[in-house]
């Protein structure tokens, strides 16, 4: 059994609006932040062969599912669990 | 300047439809996934004295807006930036 972490951040120049109205929301309780992105996880747990063969399929989970490639980039990380 | 990772989990017990539907539409597209769960990142810049500093500031940020304690879990980790 393998655990995949997907994180899928806004590309560069992507319009975050749920991080600009975070950052105005601390801002009017007082803090002083310079910069709020959000991003979103998936985590999976699924079978593999092996943790290379995890990896493929959870690329292509996220090609054909979990990330729009106009907007989105992924990183992942494959754990045995 | 610190760069702040602050990662907002549903608490166990917690419905997830996000993760629920997510491992759905994964399966209708012929994987086979055991779990999914699904998750929050906000990605944090800003200034503190100290990396504690910027570790309380933010953990104030959790608690006043980001999370919500009813229902979610969060870890944070801070990086000089």
């Amino acid at each position: 059994m393998y655990h995949a972490d997907v994180v899928i951040n806004l590309k560069k120049g992507v319009a975050d609006p749920e991080g600009v109205n975070t950052k105005k929301a601390l801002e009017l309780l007082g803090f002083d932040v310079k910069e709020v992105k959000s991003a979103k996880i998936f985590r999976i747990i699924l079978d593999a062969k092996s943790k290379n063969d995890a990896k493929k399929t959870t690329e292509e989970m996220c090609r054909k599912l979990l990330a729009n490639p106009v907007i989105h980039d992924y990183t992942l990380r494959i754990m045995v669990k």
